[in-house]
């Protein structure tokens, strides 16, 4: 059973708190949206998806728990509470998209004759829920796709040796993960020799939460330094690296997660296949190449420090970049829940599922 | 004036205590070969060549200080404590060759009748404080003779940004430092526009050493993440890499710090200049390739422990090689004391510095 980070039902919620792990594995009960904004604001839940899932379920709790009298009340605490909750991280703008979504559905149901108040109360419970299986669905269709993409020249069968960068499991999403939902993917279908991955400096997001979801799942798996890919390519026989996205451009640029695009450069110059997965979400054509993504610096301390522990000298300056942007031609393939793209050929494809919706 | 890790004169020996670093700045005094044992045994002093130096100084300090009535008293005690210096970190092999050497040179002095005892006592002296000042200015030759190389199309006087990584500096030297000489005669040569260093995990030379120095020394210095040289090469103009080496075999292929692989790779895919600076003493012309060299592989501890704080998921299996090998076509050129090398050249070179001497 594949570690889960958000658990809900009938009115349920948990999470498992981030901020303990890898020393702690411990869910905290969010009983409804204070809860859910506390839990966000404070990053026991991280990762973009999560943030957004995790903060309508919360509003879900309180709902399913209460009787309305009528729409207009219901509609004001749906509407109300939305916003309180996109407080908690005003950047994360997946949380700012949902609240924005619910919001405009209950404006319709609220106006619409036709539905009880107890039905849109239900309407609204089903579109949260179903929320948080639309995104394990597309993790899961993403995973498939990227698992059969990686295996197409390994006719015989035989199992491969992956690559992954930061944290893109269970522990970023609803559940499943995205890059790591392609090496569960191969795990699963028994194709999965081992799964390396890399430390992630400065923020250690490898080694403190993808080892942690590996060792958890029972994973093949082996934790490397970041600067160890060119030795573990030497040596190793990797069939594949796959990474997550921050944002895919429309040209095929790619940010993610600092030491992504070494990687990408790594990779090529050892002929190893690099894969981005992500789903179509993350794809943003309104921006033409990498060259126009602002990139985030953050605070110097995530590299001087680990906790209260000062690991490097006194009075050193540091640079560091959150992101870096790897370059559409170092890329092998996109995978999305609707398919594996070519860089040069995602724009057009993933226009075509936008303005056909399948 | 630059960080010094030994302090010698007149029968007096201080240490720079590198377990305090870089939290403090402290030296230790040693006043004898006890001492000496101690420093070297309980790594305050760490580097093979510092190591061999503060052996053989620790012994100059009591020889320094004490009457001799005859030579084969002094032959005896010279032979003897310099074996006891070796058993202090039996793996260091500059120490046993200076110890030999040393031990030789007492043997002849021991039978030559022409010499009494205050000269053998004060050619041992002589000797052994030699080796001090041999070593730093073999290191100063080398940063010239990098200094120039790495300047050579700059005819217009400006100045240049370069990476480094782990440390090989005066920490790691009897002083000044090899690739990090090069990196400081750039400054005094008024040429050095900025010094990046990485942090080299998972021992972090880089942050802790490499960046003390360089904060000591007063150098417009930048510490980042291994992950970030690619990016750092395709924002900041970076002129040169100029690395270490912990041996150079007779095709050019170079043993160094884990991660200096990488480098060179993603140097090449930037077109940057990558540099080792090594001594003639770190080229090992009886090993023809790189595919020879052993790697060590060192404790997973170092990898998932900041001191004692566990810094990784609890299970996780790490691979900890402590080195690796970069094939000659990604060197530019090996810089020595005595010239700067094309890989495909060092071997005939040096093989003639070493049957003419010069």
């Amino acid at each position: 059973m594949a570690l889960e980070s958000i658990r809900y039902s009938d009115g349920k919620l948990e999470i498992l708190d981030q901020l303990l792990l890898p020393a702690q594995n411990k869910y905290v009960s969010v009983k409804g949206v204070e809860d859910g904004w506390k839990v966000i604001n404070r990053m026991q839940v991280r990762g973009a998806p999560a943030i957004a899932i995790v903060g309508c379920l919360s509003l879900a709790v309180e709902i399913y728990n209460e009787q309305f009298n009528d729409k207009k009340s219901l509609r004001q605490e749906i509407e109300g509470k939305l916003n309180y909750l996109v407080s908690a991280r005003p950047t994360a703008v997946n949380m700012k998209i949902a609240a924005d979504e619910l919001i405009k559905l209950s404006n319709e149901l609220a106006i619409n004759d036709d539905i009880s108040v107890n039905e849109m109360k239900q309407k609204f419970l089903d579109t949260t829920e179903a929320m948080l299986r639309k995104d394990i669905e597309d993790n899961k269709a993403i995973g498939t796709n990227g698992a059969n993409a990686i295996l197409q020249n390994k006719t015989d069968g035989s199992s491969v040796r992956v690559l992954t960068h930061c944290n893109t499991g269970s522990l970023a999403t609803a559940g499943y993960g995205t890059a790591l939902g392609v090496v569960r993917k191969l795990f699963e279908m028994n194709r999965l020799e081992h799964i390396y991955c890399t430390e992630t400096r400065p923020y250690n997001q490898g080694a403190r939460l993808t080892a942690f979801e590996l060792v958890h799942d029972k994973l093949p798996a082996t934790l490397i330094i970041d600067s160890m890919v060119s030795a573990l390519m030497q040596k190793k026989n990797i069939a594949a690296v796959v990474v997550g996205a921050d944002r895919v451009v429309a040209n095929g640029d790619t940010a993610n997660k600092i030491g992504t695009y070494q990687i990408a450069v790594v990779a090529k110059y050892h002929n190893v296949p690099f894969y981005i997965a992500a789903p179509l979400t993350s794809i943003d054509l309104k921006i033409s190449s990498g060259e126009q993504i602002q990139i985030e610096e953050r605070p110097q301390r995530e590299m001087t420090h680990v906790g209260d522990h000062r690991i490097a000298a006194q009075g050193i300056k540091c640079w560091n970049p959150a992101f870096d942007v790897t370059p559409a031609h170092l890329i092998t393939g996109i995978i999305t829940e609707k398919g594996v793209f070519k860089p040069d050929e995602m724009r057009e494809k993933v226009s075509e599922f936008l303005q056909t919706g399948k």
